[in-house]
């Protein structure tokens, strides 16, 4: 069954999703940001299919977040390389990571933790501030129409 | 096709998405938070097949991530409402909304803007701190084995 595309959709959330919110996609970004480049590397450490890796590698060079670049090494590979846009996914992935070790039990018992390469130490939670520099909660958090959509309602 | 289960992976990330990855359960999440409660209205807004709806609010309750509850007008319909841990997945959507406004032009051209709710200021971007407060950026983070890991290996 095809998903619908939410590539129309006014939700920048759901527009998001459509680029990334796939467990394949987010998966591959998460290889690539540690340093995965080739298929088959990708292909070993998902454990996914080779037709669905194929696929989604295609669909997320398509979306500018993958680069296909000739081999590192010289050899007749390509490499897969995040772009500025794919790279900047890794504060999604640390906000997934830090629920998921908030959250679920056991997720992390035998795996990695993030930490500061400068002083070894695990990372803060993600935080969000005003623009005055204030920490927001939840509750701070308001939804409103954005200037744009004002001006042309006027 | 049925998805593979990462429910014994171990990585945290893979974990999480085996909850939230998808779509539809991020979405209803999202509008959960901005407070809708009852099947119908996730049906209207999301535009979901119901029998698609009912399959992941089950799953969402299962996850722990909703809860069911009694109708807040005394009626006869169950409403759906986040848990804290439900809940605590606001900082995820607003690195997935903060992403798209970056990268995809044109997402929120209609849409709506994240504000303090203090000020009516634009809230500013995610940040990551180290331990001793230093802010960080992809390149100071390093994946390490956890304490207990180490601990296990020794």
């Amino acid at each position: 069954m095809k998903k619908k595309s939410f590539a129309e959709a006014e939700c920048p959330i759901a527009r998001a999703l459509d680029v990334v919110g796939d467990w394949w996609s987010l998966q591959i970004v998460r290889d690539a940001l540690r340093g995965v480049r080739r298929f088959t590397d990708f292909a070993q450490g998902l454990g996914v299919a080779k037709n669905i890796l194929a696929d989604r590698l295609k669909r997320l060079v398509g979306a500018g977040i993958l680069q296909v670049v000739p081999a590192s090494d010289g050899s007749a590979y390509n490499e897969y390389v995040l772009t500025a846009k794919g790279r900047d996914l890794w504060v999604l992935l640390v906000a997934l990571r830090q629920w998921s070790d908030r959250w679920i039990p056991g997720a992390n018992e035998y795996g990695q933790v993030l930490v500061d390469a400068q002083n070894g130490e695990p990372v803060a939670p993600l935080e969000l501030h005003a623009s005055d520099g204030r920490k927001l909660d939840l509750t701070d958090l308001r939804l409103v129409a954005s200037a744009s959509t004002r001006a042309k309602s006027a």
